[in-house]
């Protein structure tokens, strides 16, 4: 027959055997995300940690209003991710929380990230299915994603009242885990009178108070936010932290010693973050500082891959970027800033450190 | 003061410095996969591919036709995926691909996963966003995601000329890295008669006829499969393969001595695959068999996690869910087959052997 030597077997070439592992993972990383967001979403860590024993699926898909079949499925996975453990007693199946679970994805726990999952489930995850759009344009995407305009960064970001909240509690839940580091990442004892500006859920005021027990912190945020704060944050009635209503771009900024700026940066441009640093510099008591609070991007390129996401994450949901220590750097002595030091915390937000001459 | 004793330092709990490494690796898992998807979308590694040096974002803006800030930010984020290789020489940074990009993310390579990718990022990431749904009601989310009414699976799947091409293309991706492992995990040498049931592009079809010089093998699947298969994937006339047109649910199948079913039954309720097995138990000759290849859970529940994750894919897409491989046997002794053995390949896909007997 003609085509006869096609039935001889193809010789396996030396790379066929190759499995791409790790772009394996990679495929599956959105599906491992949604596993983790969709049980934290349901309740089941909540449920499991309320509960004085393990639970079965029926339980617990009883218990929070789920397909048992689905419920199954997903406690499935659960297991596969580590983040419960299943027990098997004469045939009956029941699980409970991994102890990074009860610490990590419960409601109550102190260093829950659950309103972090929460925010990342419903509206990051929709904004970067559009990122091919966002590295061709080089521009946000909330337009596509929400259909709200994102001529003006935060009205797009607090477009609701529930929008707003969902993204302070977003803030408010990074530093459950990362905010004593950043705080105590220098020794900021020195500066008594502390501004955070854009300090929305006042986290970092009270990781400030809580470290420094000499100091005082005034939260400068909109007045919408600041509202926010006192009603479903800042409850009880702290004499060392006040509030400020304030546009940072617009307003005049009350005076202080140290002034915070975390996570604030990253959302702007270098000529808006000058701009900014300059209004602090012009604040600033003599001898003061400004703690910029970031994911610290490797002047090499190489890394950490979480500040590298990060900067996409800032093109596809704001004008600025991730920076590295030397563009920081440039970024505090274009506004005047002196004597500048980073120090890397090892989580993912790292601090620099920029002092106004005494 | 009445809150003195707030001003002490909170007393930092042993538990204050655990850190969530593995659940913040979750979280931006999805990152990581829109990452990689578009990467692969804008065409990074075919271009790499194709230059005979390394190239420097600004060149690859150009060649891809993204704006140079958004392919900067991706590319160094591709860098830290270990995907692209990145060079410094004389202050110019330029970017080649990896080893594993070349073999895994270029459209032109055999073992190449474009397609599946592609895939991943347009359909299913978005039908992933309805997880929560998902569990809840126990039922696919088709219809939330596309607008399309999932009362007909496939219907629903090839809901465009272009959505079809695109699925089937998934399927031809994957078994270029899977594919030679399913048809070589038993030894199908006896069977010289095979019949691919929804054999798709064929892709698993080929493997057959390379790995077993003396079989032919018929492509059964849907007319509108067939044409799209003629048309796309299976251009050169080889002899030993042919087409079959027909719903394996209705009409009666080509007599064989085995039957594929290469990721069919996970499509199916228990009941239906019953069903379908007992159609191919009929028409099967005496001493021939049904190879069932499928991603197989183990018994205990501790995993895969692949394959965990998969049974809530076909949750959320379809009627179906992945198994385990006492559930496969299940199946299989209820349409008639014997002589039931199962063969992990270490890779995603897995194969389950029945026998009809002589």
């Amino acid at each position: 027959m003609a085509d006869g030597g096609k039935m001889v077997p193809t010789k396996v070439s030396p790379t066929a055997d190759v499995y791409p592992k790790r772009i394996m993972e990679y495929i599956e990383g959105f599906l491992i995300s949604k596993t983790l967001f969709t049980s934290c979403e349901l309740g089941v860590f909540e449920l499991l940690l309320g509960s004085e024993r393990s639970l079965s699926a029926a339980e617990i898909s009883q218990a929070v209003g789920a397909s048992l079949d689905g419920t199954e499925r997903l406690l499935a996975a659960c297991t596969g991710m580590q983040l419960l453990n299943r027990h098997q007693d004469d045939g009956k199946v029941s699980y409970s929380n991994t102890e990074q679970a009860r610490l990590f994805l419960t409601r109550s726990s102190p260093l829950s990230l659950y309103q972090s999952i929460h925010y990342h489930s419903k509206t990051i995850y929709l904004c970067w299915h559009y990122l091919t759009d966002a590295v061709r344009e080089g521009r946000t995407q909330y337009e596509k994603a929400f259909g709200v305009s994102s001529g003006d960064l935060f009205e797009a970001i607090y477009r609701s009242d529930d929008e707003m909240v969902k993204f302070m509690q977003l803030m408010h839940s990074i530093w459950n885990i990362c905010g004593k580091d950043v705080v105590t990442a220098f020794d900021l004892s020195p500066f008594k009178v502390i501004c955070d500006l854009g300090g929305c859920s006042g986290a970092l005021a009270k990781h400030c108070t809580s470290a420094y027990p000499e100091c005082t912190v005034t939260i400068f945020d909109l007045p919408k936010v600041v509202h926010m704060s006192k009603e479903h944050f800042i409850k009880e009635d702290d004499q060392r932290i006040s509030f400020h209503e304030g546009d940072f771009f617009k307003d005049s900024l009350p005076e202080a010693e140290l002034y915070i700026l975390a996570r604030i940066l990253h959302d702007w441009t270098d000529e808006r973050c000058v701009e900014l640093l300059q209004r602090i510099y012009k604040a600033c008591k003599p001898g003061g500082a400004v703690l910029v609070v970031e994911a610290l991007l490797s002047e090499d390129g190489s890394g950490p891959l979480t500040a590298q996401l990060y900067s996409l994450n800032m093109l596809v949901q704001t004008e600025g970027r991730e920076r590295t220590d030397v563009q920081y750097a440039a970024l505090l002595t274009a506004a005047g800033f002196t004597n500048i030091r980073h120090c890397l915390t090892g989580k993912i937000y790292d601090a620099v450190l920029g002092h106004k001459k005494a």
